[in-house]
């Protein structure tokens, strides 16, 4: 109930301390440590271990990592706070190559700043300030927006299957797919929700099963092959996923499983629902088949986290992050502006009206 | 190619060295060591500890145990032969008190040796050694059978998909879904093969996947959620399963997840054969309803296996065992008396006119 569920943000400001306060995801689900990043160097490594992941939580650490390291500049004019600005953001940028969403950051900052010229240092550095809240507050009304959406459709009680992790720590606050849950809950939803395990990595189990278990709501650990049996015991009215990528016709790439869980579904007649923030929606994007997946190393499978080697050394494995669920599968697609059924072919198109 | 295939054999009778050599399964996938059990407390622990499982396996191992260690009795007459072969059978029948097939194997040795009260001591343990290897060879033609009529709706060079273990290590030799694969391999088919790993405890991972690489069959390990992405880029045209038990009406129970293999495939267009000895056919279980699902420990979810705990301690599991595959999901039910079609609840009847 409301006054009981604390979600947890994994990437705060301590602006009194000069400090991001962040929840250490590596040591998660076996400790749950928050760090204070107080240097570029405490915020390049955590970005860089993994410390904070899932995108917006990157692009929210890295915007308030370029104001705590440049707060405190004694630069005297725009010039000399530029230079200093850049080297940081240079510094940050070569934190996580490949992560679209720490670039995006960096350079809104930049534009803010750039924005700025005529003021004066402190005017600028307030700038900052305001810009990095303003990536986070914007972030936290998306996942609002998708959960409060969501709840036009689920009802009190049900049973919510999910899969991998589109949670509050991946996110400003909130997440994806679990905003609904944790906005339910305030109202009193009273949610059962299941959780894959999500191999190989475990997201499921050592992510959301965590985050879930620590804001009070009632969450089951599955492994991902026990889907079938709780949605035909009944134990499920629907299911909930994030999403990494809706091409225009509405097929969505989202973890290696997802679309596995959705053909079940369709199965058993209970709906899917893929929460997808306007940003992942890429109408240039045809269809799922343009959308390259990812193959990963085969240790994940074979040997990470195990104790000993769980499979012959000499065995191939085929190891796909991701998956495309058809459109077919989705009975509507969760956004930030509202919920989109199909065709989504004209009604995803709509929404950038 | 015919000789090229090497299918293990995880019991045999060494009787020059009055022993039997039992591949020990523990040490899978890690080390192929075959151990030399000579006494009943060898025989016992190699049952008790798991080395040997699978239900014929296990069956075979104290057929051939009870023999080995009764073989060199000096008892002089039928009575003190008797008491001796009691005491070793009630010592191997604890070594698993719920494994069906150890007690009809043991059974069915003091059956046979209660037809020889008239023969000499060489006599009976001839005839025991004989009632031994013919569990093992009845065993083995039960599989080659299944293999060879599953072979009748396989093609060369077919993708086939395999969940859990139902293979050679776990019966007399070739195994049940696994011998259409091993005889295939035999006659150059070159199948490729697809193992689902199995959670929770890996079956296809540690057993599967190093089995049929040890026979030279090629083989690729995917973690149970990626069945259906090899699926929709057409890698498998056939599903081969094996089961625990099925229902009159063609509901099969078996290893948690094949339900789930079977709704993929449907979807997918793909056949789905469940290879299963006569002997797990119960025409006495009207559907898959009346079969009940063991639950097991949730510690096999979150932590066995791991190196850390990968899941949160407080956090709740569920953990079937099994499920049951709908015989609307089943293409065909394939025994050693050739291969039903629907309508299951008439054509399996027939198979025991």
């Amino acid at each position: 109930m409301a006054d009981h569920v604390t979600v947890i943000e994994s990437v705060k400001l301590d602006d009194a301390n000069d400090a991001i306060i962040l929840l250490d995801q590596t040591k998660l689900p076996n400790k749950k440590e928050f760090l204070q990043l107080k240097t570029v160097d405490d915020v390049w490594d955590a970005i860089y271990q993994l410390k904070v992941r899932g995108a917006p939580a990157i692009g929210i650490a890295a915007a308030y990592g370029i104001y705590i390291v440049t707060k405190n500049s004694t630069a005297s004019d725009f010039e000399a706070f530029y230079q200093e600005f850049k080297k940081a953001k240079e510094k940050l940028a070569s934190s996580r190559p490949t992560a679209v969403n720490l670039f995006w950051a960096l350079d809104r900052m930049e534009a803010r700043l750039m924005k700025e010229k005529e003021a004066t240092i402190s005017e600028i550095i307030r700038a900052l300030k305001n810009e990095a809240n303003l990536i986070k507050k914007e972030d936290q009304e998306v996942c609002e927006a998708i959960g409060r959406h969501a709840l036009e459709v689920l009802e009190p009680g049900w049973g919510i299957l999910t899969h991998c992790n589109a949670g509050t720590i991946a996110t400003a606050k909130y997440g994806t797919a679990l905003a609904p849950i944790y906005l339910g809950e305030e109202k009193g939803y009273d949610f059962k929700v299941f959780a894959d395990e999500t191999r190989p990595l475990l997201q499921g189990a050592r992510l959301t099963a965590w985050e879930l278990n620590e804001a009070g709501v009632d969450v089951t650990l599955i492994c991902d092959n026990m889907a079938s049996i709780v949605m035909s015991q009944k134990k499920i009215q629907a299911v909930l996923v994030g999403c990494d990528r809706v091409a225009a016709n509405g097929d969505a790439a989202n973890k290696i499983g997802t679309s596995g869980v959705a053909i079940l579904a369709k199965h058993y007649g209970i709906p899917v629902y893929v929460c997808a923030p306007m940003s992942t929606i890429d109408l240039n994007t045809e269809t799922g088949n343009d959308i390259e997946i990812e193959l990963r190393p085969e240790e994940e499978i074979k040997t990470k986290w195990y104790s000993e080697s769980m499979a012959p050394e000499q065995v191939k494995t085929y190891n796909p992050a991701f998956d495309v669920t058809d459109h077919t599968l989705i009975t509507g697609i969760i956004t930030e502006k509202g919920i989109v059924s199909p065709s989504y072919k004209e009604n995803l198109a709509k929404l950038f009206d």
